[in-house]
């Protein structure tokens, strides 16, 4: 276990900010609630844009960017919308500062007419411009993403997964009917769950949130949840089915094809850095990061062994050429060539930062002409003859990818639960063991008053699994199949 | 030339407006001053910032993302700095808003105690943090660009040449030694001249500014100076050596190898979405837009001609193999292949948004086995046999890069002369003709005299070219070579 960081099994919580520090993927900023997401987070982050903004234009999307600056009155135009993100919204109402000779200080000068609102979401000032650019159903539908900069004040900050600023994709899509807008919202909660499962080995259950857990201008919002090491949820992606809400507020129409005049259909969806904080909640340990092959920038950390000059030559020779080798196989790798620390300090660094496979490499090696391979995330070791290496690493990294995944599977597997009364429930859910599969026909008051009691939250109605009906463990009313409950991120 | 679009002749500024929102590039957006960069423009902006994300990260630096909220007080650390940005940057002054029972309105709440600035760029809020991260001589160099949004609030606006909010890198980077820093500045001065004339075929004059263009808190900036069809300069990169002014400012020392506290040397440099408006004003023609090869999503436009169906079946056979071989030389292919659209209107469309090639293929170029390329920017046409038809696209493609980079190059260099009085230099420049490359040995104040009389200002100290010496043309003074000066965007 790495000093410095708080063992998982003490404090949770205390781990988490420890890894998230020690290995320098964020740091908090002088600014209330922002952080500063250094290299090495940002890195993690570049692989999950690089991995998704592939998936998404595959299903036809394209990139485009909005106004950071939302006029006020945009936001009071659809009432859901305004009620979910006024009382938390960074507000500019100024155009500049003016140095006064008097005190040498700054003063506020150029009032705007009207408050500027930094964009929480944008909904609303892309369906101001959708406005002009859909006229007909030739238009239709408009498949575009932005990847940007997101404002909510959050009292209560968490790095990486509460910050008052953060980084984020919002697709944004217009369609001529209600069924293609649900079947394109629908395509990208698939989208979601297969990066989340493929990408950063990270299973999900993907479904449909309850009433009071939608999105504030959405008739219906599919949701992706994930299960943490300390058996909390954390909701990793959304994508929204907005009917004609938003075509409504901002009066967007098009001609159909029989010539009349009907309202756009709309959604959205969205991840955001918060993933990176899912990534590391999800596999990391006591000894730091780990990150899963497909969104390592570097899978792959060399350490070569010598002590005389002459060894180093000789080991830098055949590691230059392993490394060459992989290359080609389009692994990337780290090499740690410094020679005034010691292997055992590059180990325990390579170890905080979470590269998949570290490769070593010294004279004894070379005698044995193999090389050896330690899996981060079990540490396994592995000794590979030297021509064989570069191939059996690819193959390494694969079944690592695979490992990751079917040891959050079983976690998640073995910590959900069907619970069938709520004095059961409250019991399992202070316990802190995990979901919570029950009966549920609440509503959202009811959905508040189980938040009180039990601090565990309605996460999703899954899309998948069993459909037998029952009784709602708080109401007794009919309910048509099982929903997950659980403490949430 | 298309309908909609003023010839350069006539309006050249409006032939420029009318090229980017005909070929949606971009939009006005609601919010003053605020442009929208729609999917086409944004394209653009995405093959440009993967050029030179790579050229970067061959450099040795890192991305990183630091808030876009600073705190009014780092803003006044810097005095030169606070002077160049308080003027015109977005305040914060309020954490939300607040619905009123009474008017049913937005109320501002929750006052902020320090007003916080939307970034008019990076330096105060990076070194803030460069402070805990820098202790020791081996925590240097510090090499960290951000790829962020940036606010300052213009009153004459142009879309991507100057807009309130744009799209930016910015490069910060933290040095042990001035000579480290100053050669880092120059370093990241030659990528962007490297990018600039390699993949925007852009040619351009890189060299030094003079102290009244320095940028805000700079000891010395760098710049490369590119020449627009009008004449007229536009500044396309920046970098900054800034001495050690910032950690100054904020209080930022090493511990240097003799164990001696010295303050940091530091650099800064930025290029933004106003390459998208430099290369279109470089390249592109009454038509539409002509996108350099390299910088092109789909460098071919793919229009397959036919009238009845049996054609359709067999032109698109073709069609779909030729574009599968251009697939695997690496060539992006948008195929336009919409039944109730005629091909001239297609033809039109492709100009308009400025593929580099179009390829047609019908029923005639099946019989002579062949298919025709036309080139965007000059019209040519060239026929292919249809089985070599992918390696010479490729070998075209590379010609047309070249061309597009001569014929601006031939421009820059025939609208750049040796001026010799000030009287003369003031016909010149009052007839649109160019750079004038003249002796200057004058100060700030000169030069503001000259943007008054002539609308001209001192552009860039070239750094290659030859050293003889002269008088200033209008003080008289001794100079030491010949500096441009131009009107400019």
């Amino acid at each position: 276990m790495a000093k410095n960081i708080t063992p998982r099994d003490k404090d949770y919580s205390e781990w988490y900010v420890d890894v998230v520090r020690e290995a320098k993927l964020a740091d908090y900023s002088p600014v209330k609630g922002c952080m500063v997401i250094r290299p090495n987070g940002y890195a993690i982050w570049e692989e999950i844009q690089h991995a998704l903004d592939r998936m998404f234009k595959d299903t036809g999307h394209v990139n485009a960017y909005f106004p950071t600056l939302i006029p006020q009155s945009f936001l009071e135009k659809e009432a859901e919308h305004v009620k979910g993100f006024a009382l938390e919204c960074a507000v500019v109402t100024h155009s500049g500062l003016e140095l006064h000779e008097d005190d040498h200080k700054l003063h506020l000068k150029g009032k705007l007419e009207e408050p500027l609102i930094l964009r929480p979401t944008s909904e609303t000032i892309i369906w101001a411009m959708y406005k002009n650019w859909i006229q007909s159903y030739r238009d239709l539908p408009l498949l575009i993403n932005q990847w940007a900069n997101i404002f909510r004040w959050e009292m209560r900050t968490r790095l990486f997964l509460r910050t008052a600023e953060f980084l984020w994709q919002e697709g944004h899509t217009a369609h001529a009917t209600s069924q293609e807008a649900d079947e394109e919202a629908m395509r990208m909660l698939h989208v979601y769950k297969t990066f989340a499962e493929d990408f950063m080995a990270m299973p999900v259950i993907h479904g449909e949130k309850s009433e009071g857990q939608r999105f504030p201008g959405a008739v219906r919002t599919y949701c992706i949840e994930a299960m943490m090491q300390d058996k909390k949820a954390l909701q990793a992606g959304t994508s929204h089915f907005l009917g004609q809400n938003f075509a409504k507020a901002f009066d967007v129409t098009f001609q159909n094809e029989q010539n009349q005049l009907e309202y756009v259909w709309a959604t959205s969806w969205g991840v955001s850095t918060r993933l990176v904080g899912a990534l590391i909640m999800t596999h990391s340990d006591d000894d730091g990061v780990i990150v899963p092959p497909k969104l390592a920038t570097w899978p792959v950390f060399a350490v070569p062994i010598y002590r005389k000059p002459e060894e180093r030559s000789l080991v830098m020779a055949k590691m230059n050429s392993l490394i060459g080798d992989l290359k080609t196989q389009g692994i990337g790798v780290k090499l740690d060539d410094r020679d005034n620390v010691t292997p055992g300090f590059k180990f325990a660094e390579g170890e905080l930062v979470g590269h998949p496979l570290r490769i070593e490499l010294g004279p004894k090696d070379l005698e044995k002409n193999q090389v050896v391979v330690t899996k981060r995330h079990n540490r396994e070791k592995v000794f590979l003859p030297l021509d064989r290496a570069a191939a059996e690493i690819v193959t390494i990294l694969d079944s690592v990818q695979k490992d990751l995944f079917t040891r959050a599977k079983t976690r998640l597997e073995t910590s959900t639960k069907e619970i069938n009364s709520y004095d059961e429930f409250k019991e399992y859910i202070a316990a802190d063991e995990g979901f919570a599969l029950v009966h549920w026909a609440g509503n959202t008051e009811d959905e508040r008053r189980v938040q009180e009691e039990t601090k565990a939250t309605h996460r999703v109605i899954p899309l998948e699994g069993t459909r037998e009906k029952g009784k709602c463990m708080l109401t007794g009313k009919e309910s048509a199949q099982r929903v997950v409950f659980s403490k949430a991120y």
